[in-house]
């Protein structure tokens, strides 16, 4: 597992180097199967990170866990017009349920048994509204069944042609949230609600600035009655939707027959959420924060926060300064900081570089004249504006790291938003517009007639889509009277983006 | 959701119970695709616990989560013999990307699209060996890549005919451990190790006594050179294989090229192992303790391990109960409990009902009398041999109650294994053997000469097999002489059950 290999510079070719990132940091890697990565541990632990705190915030937002097939019948997704239309050309279909030797040798041993032919094909799940509103129609009775709020942890196949790693593959993991509801006010507000829950996490957690709005109708899910969507910028100044939460009406109620009992003794069709996070987070994450070094993790979903470098010439200083690394090790590990200390046989030029490589936020060395001062110094992954290395008190460790670590936390997420903020502009006219898009790209804030066709006409010119309807919040504070491109009057203000 | 169903009692139908146990608590429902379950948010509690748990001990020794893709060619399951010809019978089969349209109305709308069928097609995993080892051989250069020890918790599809809830679907959930070593001594020590580690888990966590031993040949895994399980003996006296743990030997190193540079410089193939425990866990806890009220959890993977049942008349008195329940139910969660209170205005005889039969450990009562008395009434779901009902003071409940739930833990595991133990016969001779199992059935220990037509002759007349060699511990003071079937000599003494 050698690191020999130089991480392509971002500014030379930005795809490059987030693929050399991936594969320094040991993050992922490719698959014999076609648009399938496998997440290796490192990976995968920065998954399970963001999994226990999402889990946490889907719990105390009164969700409850569950596991629902992973095969759909084909003719669930044709029950709902607009969902079969935006999901039949990229679902993987199982049609047989044996193989049979073939007597050829090699990769053509085998083959699909004709016998076994299934007589209803299914689909691998490309998402599962279809399969769970199934079991939602048996589940729900009356009003007080309402409302039923549940999350599955789940992997999901979409058949892709272009495939990156993290951001597009054939397989991904993700949550999916599924909720019913006696009210469409009650379903719009818990859409909004886990838009929020988005939010908090991408900014808090991910340490990645987002914004949030509605998307258009040709960019809401299939299905959907409106879809939020939380978008952030990347370092190349193309957006990525970083998850999205869907209000989906009585949509796939009506297709399932999911009714209840009204408190008034009626009959009604229940109303319908959605919202779905995925692995696609961790690109995010990396695209960022991450440098010509290597992957930048923000601590607080760093597999490894603190990594301890003692410094040896000889035997003898080897056992004092891994002494008092490994002290400095238990104190952090107490203090609940994931920290690591390396003792291989290497200079510790190499090691800073693998570690910085894998991301490790903060970096301890201990040399013989630290432990005679008392002291570690510690180095940040990103340097901050002043100064470099800085010595810590040996007896300050265990409180100061905790600190630091959520100083390092709050100045990518400040470095991002500030990033993000350079690379916007507002009240764009079409001009500027397709300077920007053509030139350095970024979010592009101006009016929107509401049109389709403005729409697929500046996706043809410029690749860019209308990310979202911002949010109030995020709105600018002079809102534009006219369309930026047609120039008929405003319905809204929108964010362009060239997108992942 | 009401729960208005009776329970069919254990000794008029095991199986009738066993379902309506899974019904009445909620733990899963049938789903509409043949063969695949739903675990609703009670069931899929326990199985998060239970990972937490394993999780914790993986982790505890040394291995690292990843994830690998879902599909596998077919060309890579035929590579190693024996696999394929172990799984061929039973994988679900992916041979199309896209569905399209077919004019027709509802069922038949969509259909394969014929211009999508894949070159090469793909199996859902039934079990991932063939997919992590082909990426071994890309990861491991030299003896100092070993050990490799890493685990992935995924959904596995088996195609199987006769479906039960829990213990046989089409899809379910596992975690499967996958590594390479560089002797034959370190894959055998570990295969013993995670043994070691489903036994502790399924003895500390499930509450459930296990035997552990080795599988004769023709129940061994398909590809490997030597399997271990741990079996449990449920009510009726079936046996489950709770887990298995295999040393693969150098099997699909062969098969997919994965070599190592030795220390002395040479090449060889690395050896491996593979070791897995699924939701068939959660069949194996319903049927270990439940009883004719429902199901029974051990505190431990209990989702709720306290609930609190306020007794009121009137408004006075419901503030004055639910007052104290609640300074109870805090005491208890600031201690760690996962407790819960229930104020439903339904009367308390429906309440204990409900919460019986979702198997919760222990109830505290508070009526109007036992808040005069500074106390609660604490009743056991399992009532204990001696008395029913005791009360526990206010000031001590958040000391006492984590003690009785350890004590309730012992209590269930003690019970069960004195049923084992009462359900096992030892040196059984041939007509005490057919006797046995035409009769009660349970664990029949007695001699085995090492052939496989005595295990055919057998399993055709009582549908008994040998469920493990026992490892030394779970032998026979007296070890047989003869084989207990064709009375040649003995090579090693066996334990039959019917099993699941």
């Amino acid at each position: 597992m050698a690191h020999a290999e130089k991480i392509t510079p971002r500014s030379q070719d930005f795809s490059e180097w987030y693929n050399d990132v991936i594969m320094q940091a040991q993050l992922a890697d490719y698959s014999p199967v076609r648009g399938c990565m496998v997440i290796r541990p490192l990976g995968y632990r920065i998954w399970e990170l963001m999994q226990r705190a999402l889990d946490d915030m889907f719990k105390a937002t009164g969700h409850q866990n569950a596991y629902f097939p992973l095969f759909i019948p084909e003719s669930f997704l044709a029950k709902e017009a607009e969902h079969v239309e935006g999901f039949a050309k990229e679902v993987a279909v199982v049609t047989h349920t044996r193989l049979r030797a073939t007597g050829k040798a090699g990769a053509a041993a085998v083959e699909p048994d004709p016998a076994s032919e299934l007589e209803e094909p299914l689909v691998v799940r490309p998402t599962s509204e279809t399969i769970i509103y199934a079991m939602f129609a048996k589940w729900i009775q009356s009003y007080r069944d309402l409302p039923l709020l549940m999350n599955q942890w789940c992997n999901i196949v979409r058949w892709e042609l272009r495939t990156r790693l993290f951001l597009r593959t054939t397989e991904f993991l993700w949550q999916e949230g599924h909720t019913a509801h006696a009210t469409e006010a009650d379903a719009e507000a818990e859409a909004r609600q886990m838009l929020g829950v988005y939010r908090q996490f991408q900014e808090e957690w991910v340490a990645m600035p987002v914004l949030t709005g509605r998307k258009t109708e040709s960019e809401k899910f299939a299905g959907a009655l409106r879809t939020y969507a939380v978008e952030a910028l990347m370092q190349d100044n193309k957006a990525l939707q970083a998850g999205t939460s869907h209000n989906l009406g009585q949509n796939f109620a009506r297709a399932f027959n999911v009714q209840y009992q009204t408190a008034a003794g009626g009959l009604d069709f229940v109303w319908n959420t959605s919202w779905g996070v995925s692995t696609r987070m961790i690109g995010g994450l990396i695209m960022t924060h991450s440098d010509d070094n290597g992957l930048v993790a923000p601590p607080r979903l760093a597999p490894i926060q603190v990594v301890i470098v003692p410094i040896w010439k000889n035997d003898e200083e080897r056992g004092q300064v891994s002494g008092v690394g490994g002290q400095v090790k238990d104190a952090l590990a107490k203090a609940g900081v994931r920290v690591e200390m390396d003792l291989r046989d290497l200079k510790p030029g190499a090691k800073y570089f693998d570690w910085e490589a894998k991301g490790v936020p903060l970096r301890l060395e201990v040399g013989p004249r630290d432990v005679a001062a008392g002291q570690v110094m510690a180095a940040r992954r990103v340097k901050p504006a002043a100064g470099g290395k800085a010595p810590l008190a040996l007896a300050d460790v265990a409180a100061a790291v905790p600190k630091l670590l959520d100083e390092i936390q709050r100045e990518l997420f400040e470095a991002a938003k500030a990033r993000r903020e350079a690379n916007s502009i507002r009240g764009v006219t079409r001009t500027q517009f397709l300077e920007f898009m053509n030139g350095p790209g970024g979010f592009a804030y101006g009016g929107f007639c509401g049109s389709g066709d403005c729409e697929a006409q500046i996706k043809t010119e410029t690749a860019a889509t209308i990310r979202v309807l911002p949010d109030p919040e995020f709105q600018s504070p002079e809102q534009p009277r006219t369309c930026m491109w047609c120039g008929k009057p405003s319905v809204a203000e929108a964010v362009w983006a060239q997108a992942y």
